[in-house]
Order: structure tokens, then sequence, then C-alpha cells
């Protein structure tokens, strides 16, 4: 496998959450050689969508994705308010030439315990973005959240549910594997292979700690927990993914608290070490 | 469904570990109408196998599991004193009755990022094991936990995963279905239906509160949390699924504060209204 050198690499602007503008983000990708930048869609706003996209552009970043659309759940219904939204993060995603619109689909709606009725709602609201998406030209992909997100972030847990969605739903929509999420699961690489290089749309890497203190911010550098980070590396590269390998980690315990220029050097460095 | 009265209930004495041994926990359940216990094997040593047997006996409850074999992975290969271990905890669940001997298998092994290594591990361990447990008459039931202990606790994550090994390893084992592990799996309703009575052979309830402060000691008292359990109850009572319904609630933060006797009224009672 070839390394993952700093040319390899994406910044999910989650990283640097707490210190740095988009500006600042797209600055330090440039400054630390960095090839691409993947955005939430908050810093994005917070810069303008069109200013960010020039000054992407300009710095010679690939846009890896857009953080994130999706929480079709978040009103207990697919409300024309949740639609929109969708419609805006596609438009913004095309803005800024992301390769995918990474979406989390949402969890539980308010007060409810029925699972089932959650992913209907979910893959309703995700054939309607795809309808839209597919004429912008904007790929939609899934990112199936770790089972302990069910109730509040995503109803999709595993790649074999999301890709059940996508033959559903058909072309124009596929995955984000993030190995935080995925790592554990015994079909993961079966998913992978089912998946297919078209349906592999962003692979994302943190680390899983062992003594995971917060079940959201408490997310590793990549080297200091326990997924086997170039194992599925190599699965998704097997199946011709030859996107950036996109570093995602909330850390309200460490990497937040530390200096972004910091924690670029230290993710260049152990991607090339332990990715 | 028929209620879940407190003749239907069986105390996982997890819930009250932190104030009673095993004898208060037994005096309990007959103060309360509690039918069935489920010990674990600490306070089940504590109080010595022999006692615990007679005054289980004396009080007429039903042993629904003990808690628990397992734990393959601890030395990072089997040898033989987790074998000889797993040996006496068939031995101590045959002495008290206990219908099964559930099984939490064992993370990765110390310093390893190889879950595959583990996972096979774990499966020659429980065909050892099971071997031994044939003779003696004891059913061994595989407990998958919640995908968030894959690493720390149990690489064995669901259900399917679960019977694919009972599968191979033939009669004489099965799975114990605990709501907070499985709650959020999407195919949990097709794997109860592929388990069949004969592999399910325990049935744990409490609750997936919304913000979990603690992955392992977080648990809700059912009605709490989210989980929908009397759609999980009515599948493997669907089933043919006749054992009691073991309350076990981990919670540092609240019901291992409080007083037994209102831990188990309040068991009693939600059980009737939310299982």
């Amino acid at each position: 496998m070839k390394p993952v050198t700093a040319d390899r690499l994406s910044l999910n602007t989650a990283t640097v959450k707490t210190a740095w503008t988009l500006a600042q983000s797209i600055d330090g990708c440039a400054r630390h050689g960095i090839a691409g930048i993947t955005p939430w869609r908050d810093v994005l706003q917070d810069m303008g969508v069109k200013q960010a996209a020039r000054a992407i552009r300009d710095a010679g970043l690939t846009v890896s994705g857009l953080c994130r659309g999706g929480w079709y759940t978040a009103e207990g219904a697919l409300t024309p308010q949740v639609l929109d939204d969708n419609k805006r993060a596609v438009d913004e995603a095309a803005a800024i030439g992301a390769e995918c619109l990474v979406m989390v689909v949402g969890g539980l709606a308010d007060g409810s315990r029925d699972l089932i009725a959650a992913r209907s709602i979910v893959e309703e609201g995700l054939a309607h973005t795809l309808d839209y998406a597919r004429d912008v030209g904007v790929p939609i992909a899934i990112e199936p959240l770790h089972p302990m997100y069910a109730a509040d972030r995503a109803c999709i847990n595993t790649m074999g549910q999301a890709l059940d969605i996508c033959d559903r739903l058909g072309s124009g929509i596929g995955v984000v594997v993030d190995v935080y999420h995925v790592w554990w699961d015994p079909e993961v690489h079966a998913q992978i292979r089912r998946a297919g290089k078209e349906r592999l749309m962003g692979f994302q890497v943190c680390d899983w700690l062992l003594e995971t203190r917060d079940m959201l911010n408490d997310r590793g550098m990549m080297g200091d927990g326990i997924i086997n980070i170039p194992d599925l590396r190599a699965a998704v590269e097997a199946e011709g993914f030859a996107g950036l390998v996109d570093v995602e980690i909330f850390s309200s315990n460490d990497w937040w608290k530390r200096d972004p220029d910091e924690v670029l050097k230290t993710s260049i460095s152990r991607s090339l070490a332990t990715c």
C-alpha cells in the first residue's frame, strides 16, 4: 500500500473546530501541504460560500466532502424546512466542488421509541434529496454511524443497512466509511466489497480509545487507539477508492485543546506511521 | 401479551451489586414476590456455591442464568487458566440449577488491534466450554454485547454473529437477548426469528438513556429511556421464549445509589407499565 503522506490527506474541519475558522483551516492545509479539506456547514456559512469556494480553489485544495446534510427526523416528520435545508446543503456542496455531501441522517424523533419509523422517514428524506442532488450533480454519501448514536444522531448504523438503502434508491448515492463507526462490524469487509468503487465516496480516520470517556467527543488520534486502520484502508483501496484520507477527530478532552498546527503536524506523522 | 408481573421477573444481582450480598438479594426477591434470580459469580462465590444453592432452592426461586463465563481473550491466547475458569463457571451454574451460563466473551487481547484474531480465540474457547457443558447439562448462552464494548468486553456484537457461531458449534448453545445491547440492530427481529425457541435462552431488560454519561454504568430503569421493550419481548415470546424477564441495570449514577428495596419496587412497577 502507498503510505499516507500529506498529499493524500484531507483535513476535516471538525478536527480544529474550536480553534480555527474555515479561512484559517484553508491556510493551515496549505501551510502543511495537506491536499484536501472537508468543511462542516457551520464554518462554511460563517465564511460565506462564495468566498470559501474561491479561497479553497486558490489554495488548490480538493474538497473531499461537505459535512453534513441529513437529520431528517429533526421535526418528527419530513417537513419542508428539513427538505429545503438539505437542498441548500446540496447547493453548498456544488458551490465548493465537494466530492460528496455527507449525510448524518438523524436519530429517533423527539419523544419517540420507534426506530423503524425513524428509518422510514430517513429513507424517504434521502430519496427526496437524491432527486435534487442528481440534477445538481452532487453525490450523496450516507455515513453509517456507530450504533451508540442510533438514538440521538443517526439511525443508519451499519454499512449493510446503508447499502440496502442505496440498492433501493439507485444511482448517485453511496457511503462514507468512517473507521470510528464501522471497525467493530463483523461484516465490514464484506460490505466494503459489496459497496464497490462507485459507492465508496469517502474514508475518514481517527481512533477508538480503549478508555472512551465521552460518547461523542473523545475520539483518538490515529495510533492512540485500537482500530486497525491500514486493514480498513486496504479494503477500500482494493475496491478502487482513490479519494483522500479525511482526518476527523472530535476530541474535547485532548486535541481540541491543543495548538491546531500541532494537531495538523501530528495528524500527518501519525497518518504516515499508522494509517 | 401477558403483563410482566413480579412472578414473571428475575433479579439480576448486578442491579443491586453495590448494596446487597447474594443472601440479601435472595431475601429481597422473596420479600417482593420476584420469581427468579440471576447471580453474578462474584456474589455467588462470596456466599459459597452450596449455601447459595440451598438458599435459592428454599426461597423457591428460578435461576434464570449465571453471569458470567467467557472472557476468553483475557490472556491473549486460550490458556488452561481461562478454560478451567470456564469449567468452574459451568459447574457453578449446574450447582445452582441455572437455566444457562451467560457468556461475555472478552474483547481485544491486551495491546492487540486484531479483532478477527480475538473472535477466533473466542469461538475456539466456546467450543471447549461447550464440550464440557454438554456433559454437565448446562446450556451455554452467548450474550452479544453492544458494539461500543467490542474492544474491551466482548467481540461478539450482534445476534447474527452469535448465531453464526451457534450454527457452527451445534446443540447446547444459544443467545441471551439483552435489549440494551441489541435494540439498535436493524436485523434484530430477523435474528430473533432465526434463533428460535431452543436458542433463546434469556431476556434481559434495562433502558438506553438518551444522555448516556458513562459507557458501562449509566443504564436506565425501564421506561426512562428509548428502547421499545414490549416490541422486543413480543418478538422473543412469539418464538416461544417462556423464561423470566431479567432486570439488569448497571447504574453508578442513579439506581446503585438508592435503597435496593426501592429499586426492586420500581423495577416491578416499571416492568408492568413499560415492558
